[in-house]
């Protein structure tokens, strides 16, 4: 059975495979400046996994893998603008706009999102035109406005009335809470366990298990965030931390507490082993993501 | 025969059909803003003309004409930004981040890159997965880093080096003009020709023919442009002009002088000409077009 290092390999040799700099040069470094910077691969691995789980070929999947980790990318680049969370790192590294300027950083978020499908039409000449079409539904679905911006746009928003009264007038912060990781992180992880599944023809109610289990995965891996912008530090984050709680955002940690924020982990990470457990998933990957979780909030 | 006001109607009625404004509201609200501007339409126009042009139906382009429209206003919206071209109006309104903010004009950008291959792909059931791919590969590479990107990053490290000596050290100055125009103009409309020959099931070389003349075309557009930013006045345009003189931008009028840049427009159009004269291009939205070039220009 893999684990998640043999993944990580097999993934970070093909972003750079896939990733020529060609002319204009500067955008395609920005481009693969933060794609590749080091990191756990979390949303990839977890495609070529559910894919393998799914009784398909993990290989089949690496191209769709790696596109979502630029949409990743992507994301990350567009967040740490001066006009959105303003970050200095990430990763350890300083942001894409520190290096190649910002609007060079906002065309390469820009070109990421329409590369990373490309790479997937251009690498999979045997997935068949139907199959192709669905896993395009499914990254324009979690890449837009109904999915990973629509939690960017409601975060942002959150951010701007820290009076948490005024959204009590709109909708309850809990729900904001919920719709802010729902689309923010969980969107991401179901898009690459569903387009995981979808190559390996798995049915129509195992796609719905497993975005079940990307849901809880999702928020449980969010609020492990929240928690670490509270009490990890730069080194062992690679990023600024504490800025959540500064700029008065919405997060699991302002609305419950730590301890609150803790127990919310632990469930959510229970809920995804009782998913696993009930559809006998097999996996050593989803037991390495779990645990690491776990480790992150110290449970 | 369909003339372009026609067309303009359908394409203005669907543009809004397509964008309804759900939660979270912000985004969608200004994604639906830019797009919706009132404008000539060139792009969607010459995509249903093209499909009409080469025997097929008109309607069935229509998705595809206006996801064109669609990627045309994120191109706008960003390049509009401050850490681009910092513009304050676009057609006479106040540009996107001026109305909503530069983070949701950002990621209205961003949103726009995935809603309209979505609506593509959501309202074309009868086309067939293999057309419907080939249209995406179009669309990805016009949109991306190969595309219209390449050419707003060379426009944009243009301005940097106002003095030409600089370029000559890399390529010549006419050399990076002709890229400039290719990409951050010709691609967009090569892209809606081409999909909509795509649709009416044109042959190969049909599509190289009508690919030479949007790249004709796209290059009359843009030095027209180039003109008018000297030339014409806020509210003739409905921008704020004489910008790229300003920048030291590399333009077809700061590198050739006006006279000569109206010769550029006036042998482009003669070339478009041409070409629809040798393939027997019937078209009264062409003629209209080539028409609405030569008047900007005083021609």
């Amino acid at each position: 059975m893999m684990k998640m290092n043999d993944y990580i390999e097999i993934i970070d040799k093909k972003l750079d495979e896939y990733m020529p700099v060609k002319y204009p040069e500067n955008i395609f470094k920005s481009m693969k400046y933060t794609v590749t910077l080091p990191g756990k691969r979390l949303r990839p691995v977890m495609c070529l996994e559910t894919c393998r789980m799914f009784g398909g070929n993990f290989e089949d999947a690496i191209p769709t893998a790696c596109a979502i980790e630029m949409l990743h990318a992507q994301t990350l680049i567009h967040d740490d603008l001066p006009c959105m969370d303003n970050d200095d790192f990430r990763r350890g590294k300083p942001t894409n706009h520190k290096v190649f300027g910002e609007a060079i950083a906002t065309l390469a978020g820009d070109a990421l999102l329409t590369f990373a499908p490309q790479i997937i039409l251009k690498h999979s000449p045997n997935m068949g035109a139907e199959k192709l079409l669905k896993i395009m539904e499914e990254y324009f679905h979690a890449a837009g406005a109904y999915g990973v911006i629509a939690g960017q746009v409601v975060d942002i928003e959150s951010e701007k009335s820290s009076n948490l009264s005024t959204y009590a007038a709109l909708n309850k912060p809990s729900e904001l809470l919920d719709y802010i990781h729902t689309h923010k992180t969980a969107d991401l992880f179901k898009l690459a366990l569903r387009t995981g599944a979808i190559i390996a023809n798995a049915t129509e109610e195992q796609l719905e298990e497993i975005t079940e289990f990307g849901q809880c995965l999702g928020v449980a891996f969010q609020v492990s965030d929240d928690i670490l912008d509270e009490t990890s530090t730069f080194e062992e984050m690679g990023k600024t931390l504490g800025k959540d709680k500064a700029a008065g955002k919405l997060t699991y940690t302002s609305l419950y507490g730590l301890e609150e924020a803790k127990c919310k982990v632990a469930c959510m990470l229970k809920k995804s082993y009782d998913i696993m457990n009930k559809y006998n998933i097999d996996s050593l990957v989803f037991d390495e993501i779990i645990t690491g979780i776990k480790k992150r909030v110290g449970n």
